[in-house]
């Protein structure tokens, strides 16, 4: 059986990697990161998702308390939606972190393929999203480990939400075991680029959220 | 003032690093990583070595225990020196982990440099030392970040252990506070591929290694 690696987050986009790759066959074991983030509440979401589908996860606590950040920082407000360039929820160095980490579990456990959940079209803006970043990385972290034929793989990297949200669809994601809103709070707050992003796909797709009715 | 990280180990590369980078009048941020290795004592030598140079630190603990390493699992024994190829002292990815906290750190307090004593001569192999790793893997890196100007910098790139040491000598690294031997005992194994290129280099410059009289 094909091994990979997740990055599991509790968002939509990584639970609907994860069926993406359970579907094309693979054997998954799953990263989950707790980086001091305001929606950690994601992190049990995370879990959840990765015990209903029996994947073996490692729940990774780190240390980014440098970063000025509003999803890391108690006193920088969450932004509504709609601003331009790299937002303020920007965590330096996220995704690089994280797919280094998946990198050494990958070579570890011999699995060749990492998925992670990035996409550039319906997002905020981050750098560490775009295709030319994951393809250089990966051609650079290949040559600082032993072996060479270790890949990333993005699913819905050129997808909208709208269409991320409808492939979770076909592949019966439970949307309601996933959490998006940067707040973390009871409910979603709905004013947050990723509320925001996540509600216009449902409503353009005619559908119900079931994290509303949760 | 110049800003730099440095990620400093407790060895004796990572020493002379930092006395080289505080001698071109950089001011250091450090980075100390417990990742689990058997050589823990290393981290007091870092710690005491941040110290002494009023360098602010960040203890940070990383779980790579997936890694099948000598360095980081007891029943995996440290090899004598003289082994071919990557030996089993490889962690994998330790490196690449390394230097995406540095490059998240470095950006956050506005650095422009990052210093690792990496080097290519007189060392054990590594995929993750060598420089056309760390060329490509700041190329990818930036891509992934806000700025575009950060760069690792590697002065003991090509430098023998011997030339280190005798650039430590001139730069009054006190190399008594540096630990080298992975087997992190009382005193230095001497026969594990650290304590060997450590000894080597002191003996073919004629000196004691403080070390050994500490």
């Amino acid at each position: 059986m094909k091994k990979g690696v997740i990055l599991l987050s509790g968002g939509l986009d990584s639970a609907v990697t994860l069926y993406y790759a359970k579907n094309k066959g693979y054997k998954l074991e799953a990263l989950i990161f707790d980086y001091g983030q305001r929606h950690k509440k994601e992190i049990n979401f995370a879990k959840k998702i990765a015990r209903i589908n029996n994947i073996r996860y490692h729940l990774l606590k780190i240390d980014l308390s440098w970063t000025e950040s509003s999803l890391t920082k108690k006193g920088i407000k969450v932004p509504s939606a709609g601003g331009r360039g790299i937002p303020v929820t920007y965590v330096s160095g996220r995704n690089i972190i994280f797919l280094s980490y998946a990198f050494s579990l990958a070579e570890s456990i011999r699995a060749k393929s990492i998925f992670i959940g990035a996409h550039v079209q319906d997002y905020s803006g981050y750098p560490d999203c775009h295709l030319q970043f994951m393809k250089d990385f990966q051609a650079a972290v290949r040559k600082g480990l032993k072996k060479k034929d270790i890949s990333i793989k993005t699913p819905l990297i050129k997808k909208t939400k709208k269409q991320i949200v409808n492939l979770g669809i076909s592949l019966d994601v439970p949307f309601k075991y996933t959490w998006s809103c940067y707040e973390g709070g009871k409910i979603p707050c709905l004013r947050c680029d990723s509320c925001c992003f996540r509600t216009a796909a449902f409503k353009a797709l005619g559908r119900k959220d079931p994290i509303m009715e949760a």
